[in-house]
């Protein structure tokens, strides 16, 4: 925990909903206290006995931070490869005892792991403010905990206009609604933001003032936009203003890529690549909302789903003690510690690796990436006319627009088939696309505006629809734009109702899986039979 | 899932709260029915690229099933052990690819995992009803699922005379209070539970008719009582009636003892021990309630951690498909699956073991704690006279008295010190200990009852509380008895206002992790000091 005696502690303990703070502290800290007196008999408690535990040894064969991730491949065998040993008893190799991570825990994480996530967090983010950090089962779990710790039911919780599903699905049932924040390339705007805040009409909308913001900050699910250096500054303040959390969910940080450029300046061969040392690495990253936090308002929650693996089930907190103290509370009776086997593989590799070495991984894997990242733009680039927002006949639109080349009455013009923008972060293109022209669109339209039609057809939604099934139907399979609309509850669902853009609808492009062959060869002819190009 | 013609179907959507029912399915299902075509393209998944997953491989050296726990040791090195290497590709050795529990899974957990589960299933329980399998990080976080699932705030729920404190915990946040089931020596009375739902007086009560028990039916965590196979039926009976779903935690089923004779007449030899037959070996276990049930209203949690080994976070539900698939959907937003290591350590070991290797190492392991068990109630033997409770002076006491002979003006006779049930199963001795001689209680008990003193003195918690710390003191450290109090709500928390015997007050003692030299010659000593014998 860091203390800077400089920063006046804020009491946030008001932020704390009425089920949390009705939780008790377990009663076994009691007993914990005298089990660590020297000689203590204890016949108190209901672990089973270590010796007998099954397994004996546990072995990890790793690569090296250094390896080339892509030319090594996942069917490789472990030859080069850096070997981590757990035995059992303190005189086990590398004097990591296994038996540790085979007991039950005490709620809070190992340790020496925890001292790893400590060690890290002062090297990357430096936070300004009062902290402390606590071991949690991946971000899915962590955010729960989070909104089972602040949240009320029939709260509102602000988002970014498009939201990552899951983290809602969470919330749904409880009757907490979502208040987009409008965004432009820089992300969330503070200006919104904080008319939102100060004009919140507590009568109408039902509930209190939002105290909540959850943001994936850096390369979001599924925008791809990283919130600017400068919009960090501004809706940070607006929090401060207004008091609210804001809850950093931030998985893509280390994902941070140069702009992309066409044609492809950068070199997409990554066996040749040459890491910057640790500190040079970390300044080309743009500074976490924790970094900025004074205050000690933001709960951040950090993920090795993306750096190392998503099957760890291994994350932490990192957050003011008032919130660190009641996610403990809950974590003793809800999940207990992250798993055994996952807390020593992380802390043996992060041992082994050293938290330098972890950032020079990190940077062939942000390399690695960012090649993908090129490919696909690449591919936008091969197969439309790519043109700045201003250039096109498309209104309000941001970045790019991917269009095609038509001739009409002898006439050349262009016609807008999807904007984006540069994902300079993450995995993933959000591509808004221009149904306008297209006959089957203009149908549906047609059919939604009859008299005999309900207010509530949505015209956009099902010819989306379709466009996803014919392409799925051509073995080419996107992620529905809907997926990520904030849930404002019942009656505002349809395209209108939303207040989206008329005749539009998302898509998400990822490019983390798919390799290159297939984003040249593959999907780019049968989008075109559907778009009507 | 085993679907049994002649049992006919029971609808428990009834059974689902108001929050479970509203959780919408996932909308990612629509997508994965696409991803297993063969030959799509995915630009859908938000999954990172397995090529990045620095792990390469996993070796587990374990103990084989016929490993002599005791003489083993914790310290060993792994000779003559088994190993279990997870390489990365299909051509991995074993054949289980390492890369499935590297990656995100569905929700469900593996399915190779899952059809060992199943299995192990079919062959211990032989379910009569409908059910399916779910796997879960241990059983904290299913119990917190499943009230997640069936319990409405402010509910009541009905729990054994003594309970589990984490497993309350959880509750009492939101409100919902615990209806204690009176019990004796075969577990909780199924007379008292008819007669309590029979007569539930939902406006003196505040709250609807319970209709969730929660039971740890076998070597009960305290009381180490196993409900007996008569009294099953009764209670089983009696839901059915009230339409009750029993949640079966049961850790400690396979650590079932044949009773315990003085002088200890079984070895204590466990090297020596012989294991017998699969089939053999499992007709001497109780029935489980869902091996009872022919409806499907058994939610059991099955769990790895008193088995295996706690630090795996893995175990599973076995449940009707109904309460399975509600179970599904809290775990895709709140948990994901189980940490992938530990779902590739158990199945790997499940598949080298095989489901009857596991079973000879439970038997090996039952031993071990009987053991145990035999240690600990040895040890009460030699330093007390222990009778049978309907020859001693207590009134009302079931099971053994350890009694103190006193001489008084040249008169022999017995002093009770606390009463207890041979434990047939678990980790616990539950000691329910007498001060009505003790000189410095009947000080505590003319204090509370003068008249300056408030009702809610509680002379027995404040006379075991410095019980407690004067036996930490010395170097001996057991858990309150109250600990495991059912939570009534705040005006039910005094030994009086609790019902409970007057001059009464409750020790667990565990038997799980001491050594045999500290029970007989460390423990006494200090213990007689106290207690004025």
């Amino acid at each position: 925990m860091a203390i800077n005696g400089a920063t006046p502690m804020v009491d946030f303990s008001h932020h704390l909903n009425r089920k949390s703070k009705a939780r008790h502290p377990s009663p076994l800290k009691d007993i914990i206290k005298y089990m660590g007196v020297e000689g203590m008999i204890s016949l108190a408690g209901g672990l089973p006995h270590p010796m007998t535990f099954p397994l004996q040894q546990a072995t990890f064969d790793c690569l090296p931070p250094s390896a080339s991730i892509s030319s090594e491949g996942p069917g490789e065998g472990p030859e080069n490869a850096l070997s981590i040993t757990l035995g059992r008893g303190a005189s086990s190799p590398g004097n990591l005892d296994l038996t540790q991570f085979l007991q039950y825990g005490t709620g809070t994480g190992n340790k020496h792991l925890l001292s790893q996530c400590r060690a890290l967090t002062e090297k990357v983010h430096s936070p300004p403010g009062q902290y402390d950090c606590l071991l949690h089962p991946g971000n899915t779990n962590a955010w729960a905990k989070v909104v089972g710790m602040l949240c009320e039911d029939d709260d509102f919780v602000l988002v970014e206009e498009y939201t990552y599903p899951s983290a809602q699905a969470l919330w749904i049932p409880l009757g907490i609604r979502a208040v987009p924040v409008p965004a432009d390339m820089e992300g969330i705007r503070a200006s919104d933001l904080r008319s939102l805040l100060a004009n919140w009409d507590e009568k109408g909308r039902g509930a209190r003032r939002p105290r909540v913001i959850y943001l994936v900050g850096v390369g979001s699910n599924p925008t791809g936009i990283t919130i600017s250096r400068e919009r960090r500054k501004e809706v940070y303040d607006v929090c401060v203003e207004f008091d609210i959390i804001i809850v950093e969910d931030d998985p893509y940080y280390f994902l941070q890529y140069p702009s992309y450029n066409h044609p492809t300046s950068t070199s997409t061969d990554t066996t040749s690549f040459t890491a910057l040392g640790a500190d040079s690495f970390l300044k080309t990253l743009i500074p976490s909302f924790l970094s900025l936090d004074t205050q000690s308002r933001v709960i951040r929650l950090e993920s090795f789903s993306k750096t190392l693996f998503p099957g760890l089930r291994v994350g932490y907190f990192i957050a003011h003690p008032v919130f660190i103290e009641r996610l403990l509370r809950a974590t003793e009776v809800e999940t207990q510690d992250p798993a055994g086997l996952s807390q020593a593989f992380v802390l043996g590799l992060l041992n082994k690796w050293g938290v330098d070495g972890y950032l020079e991984w990190l940077q062939r894997l942000q390399n690695e990436y960012r090649v993908r990242r090129d490919w696909i733009v690449d591919a936008f680039h091969k197969e439309f006319l790519v043109v700045p927002a201003e250039d096109s006949p498309v209104p309000d639109a941001q970045g790019l627009i991917a269009c095609l080349k038509t001739s009409r009455d002898g006439e050349q013009g262009l016609r807008p088939v999807f904007s984006f923008v540069d994902p300079g972060a993450g995995m993933f293109v959000w591509c808004k696309f221009y149904f306008g022209q297209v006959s089957r669109f203009a149908e549906l339209q047609n059919q939604s505006t009859s008299p005999t039609k309900s207010e509530d057809t949505d015209p956009e939604q099902i010819f989306a629809t379709e466009l996803w099934k014919a392409w799925a139907g051509e073995l080419v399979l996107l992620t529905p734009g809907s997926y990520y609309h904030p849930w404002q509850g019942k009656d505002k669902v349809t395209t209108r109702a939303r207040g989206a853009d008329a005749g539009t609808a998302h898509f998400r492009f990822s490019f983390a899986t798919p390799t290159v062959c297939c984003l040249l060869s593959i999907f780019f002819p049968p989008f075109f039979c559907y778009v009507g190009g």
